[in-house]
């Protein structure tokens, strides 16, 4: 058996199992991938186990629609990855070993994805940022900030795609111009929420958009609790940004409880209904208690160290810096003098404070003026505390 | 020795040792009060012990002056009370088996208490509910709303004078006509802050203002620090809603974990200064997430059972019974027929509102109307789910 009929293999039999049925998980322990589809689809017996009906009935043709998914995933700008691939998070299969939630449970087969950045290394430091769609304003500015904060720090933010939290999660980061992680309920090539048709155009321009779902699948409650488990298990942690009394971002976040995966939950007002579901998961202890962006990257530390791929080693002066002036020193290029309007549009920020902050970089030694335009210092001229500065994104 | 002088002469001690000083639970390991006293005034020596050189210092006169104070007690509208007096509160000694924080240690000699209550009954089910003195309106709401449900379910609300958190926990019980003790750093017959010498009229009037300074005395750093040991040892539970990141609140927490009491914390909008030494607590695992007076009640549940001299038992009817029903009820005589507006005026709510409230409390059988004026119904007359309803306070 070859490797690449091993993938198609995976890709046979997820389109006859819905996504997260326990019963794969159980018939995988004593079943190859190739057992269950000859089984499936020839009615061969499996020793000791019973296959479900419902995947038998949906078995006939099903090497023919196969056949036709790759073919049409191009056009449709989806790639299945799965396990055995480069790409493949391994720590994924900690599913595989974690019991049901909501009648959901088990590693998938593969993923769908859209967009052009490699899965195993956008999640390879990650953290989910999940919560309430009917967010306040309170919540909204707070995930954005803890996105920006993540995303700065070289973690990759992942979350669904709904209104609220989600959203605002992608947005904080992709403000920074930082990649992130959609994992939908529907297809990965379906837009939805309709609005958000956007947003997920540019998450796929620099990140990805996966699901479990084959290509053109619409989201349904069951789905969405499946999916929840793909994002708790894919990152290092979970933040819950407000969640009502039954949000479904508990749901994620007992996910990574369950998972060991660190579980964390920024409280708010005890007066907003918007909070009253993360301050349970608190008063119960399954959650931790974050209150910045610094705190969750110092929560998922260790598991980022461990996995890290990307490096950041900021030094001691670095670190002194305002984050404003951060922003801005990362947005000056290296090479080339720019004009003050060209870095503040990168960073989307009005010319007047750009200048400000770039004035008094270029007083403490960490760029110069080259004409009319703004250059990093080169290392040789920078003093032994700023030498350590390497942004190796 | 009669009780007499042994309450005198712990009041001779006090004059000669700061409140909280370590150094007297160490003597008082193995020296009675006497001894100290003695040793103090006569130049005795203390068998392998040393007596700090300040205390012998204070000494001469001491005697004259503690008569003079004794005497001038009444006028000053103060009382003395110390281990011995049925007054005591027990639960004070677990001071005495705690490491100092801040310098500070020791259950204390006694108690000023201005106020006609009794100090054990008043603190037998007690929770401290403490926080910033730079409080927002959010956290000034919840202290007030929390105040008025542990007082509503039979605990009286214990804490500073303070501006902020402290004044809004004690107007949040007294609006309910229900007594609470401020603990001071500086004399119990003081009015500080000066704008609170209303309040603290209106606390002494129900419950107690109680210090362990002399009268007379002015509060000072050390002395805030050393009450705030009281505050935690005499109550089953300490609660902080806001608290910035040095707040002396912290301090109070601090105590309530170390004396084994419940240390709570109300979280609030992480974008909040106000509320960071909170949230801060809350991370470290030193004190629990509350949101609410219930969930403050639970906590220090099994505590308030135990200790408990009074009875609080409302029937299931009395239960189903709106809040501000409840209040209007407990307002009204059980012997006497009495106008709304007196009814209405010992609630401190509009005549009109309580005549709503008493309109539906006759028609479910609650009260009955005799002339112009509302009493409560004979037991006898009441149906059986109603005659469990026995207000012991």
């Amino acid at each position: 058996m070859t490797t690449t009929s091993a993938r198609r293999l995976r890709l046979v039999l997820s389109q006859l199992v819905e996504p997260g049925d326990p019963r794969l998980v159980a018939l995988l322990r004593s079943h190859s991938v190739g057992e269950i589809v000859d089984a499936a689809i020839h009615g061969r017996p499996l020793s000791g186990s019973v296959l479900p009906e419902a995947w038998r009935l949906r078995a006939p043709g099903v090497l023919d629609r196969t056949a036709a998914l790759a073919g049409r995933a191009g056009q449709l700008g989806v790639r299945w990855v799965c396990p055995g691939d480069d790409a493949w998070p391994e720590r994924l299969v900690d599913l595989d070993a974690t019991a049901p939630i909501s009648g959901t449970t088990g590693a998938p087969l593969g993923l769908w994805t859209r967009g052009t950045a490699r899965l195993d290394e956008l999640v390879a430091r990650s953290v989910a940022i999940v919560g309430a769609r009917a967010a306040t304003t309170y919540g909204s500015d707070v995930a954005m900030d803890i996105a920006g904060d993540v995303a700065d720090a070289g973690h990759t933010v992942v979350s669904g795609a709904a209104y609220g939290i989600d959203a605002c999660a992608h947005r904080g980061a992709l403000a920074l111009g930082a990649p992130t992680l959609a994992v939908l309920a529907c297809g990965a090539d379906v837009d939805y929420p309709r609005a958000h048709a956007g947003l997920l155009q540019r998450i796929a321009a620099g990140g990805l958009v996966v699901s479990e779902q084959m290509p053109g699948q619409t989201p349904t409650k069951g789905r969405f609790l499946s999916r929840n488990r793909i994002i708790a298990a894919i990152t290092g942690g979970t933040v819950v940004v407000e969640a009502a009394r039954r949000s479904g971002a508990l749901n994620t976040l007992n996910w990574a409880s369950e998972l060991g995966r660190v579980a964390m939950g920024v409280p708010g007002p005890v007066t907003s209904q918007a909070s009253v579901g993360v301050h349970q998961s608190l008063r119960s202890g399954q959650s931790m208690v974050v209150t910045s962006g610094a705190e969750v990257i110092e929560a998922v530390g260790e598991i980022g160290a461990t996995d890290a791929t990307l490096e950041w080693s900021p030094s001691t002066a670095l670190d002194e810096l305002q984050r404003g002036s951060r922003i801005v020193l990362e947005a000056v290029s290296a090479r080339d003098a720019e004009p003050t309007e060209v870095i503040a549009s990168r960073i989307s920020c009005a010319t007047d404070d750009a200048l400000t902050v770039l004035a008094d970089l270029c007083a403490a030694g960490w760029v110069e003026q080259v004409g009319s335009g703004w250059r990093l210092r080169r290392r040789a001229d920078l003093s032994p505390g700023q030498q350590g500065h390497t942004v190796a994104r």
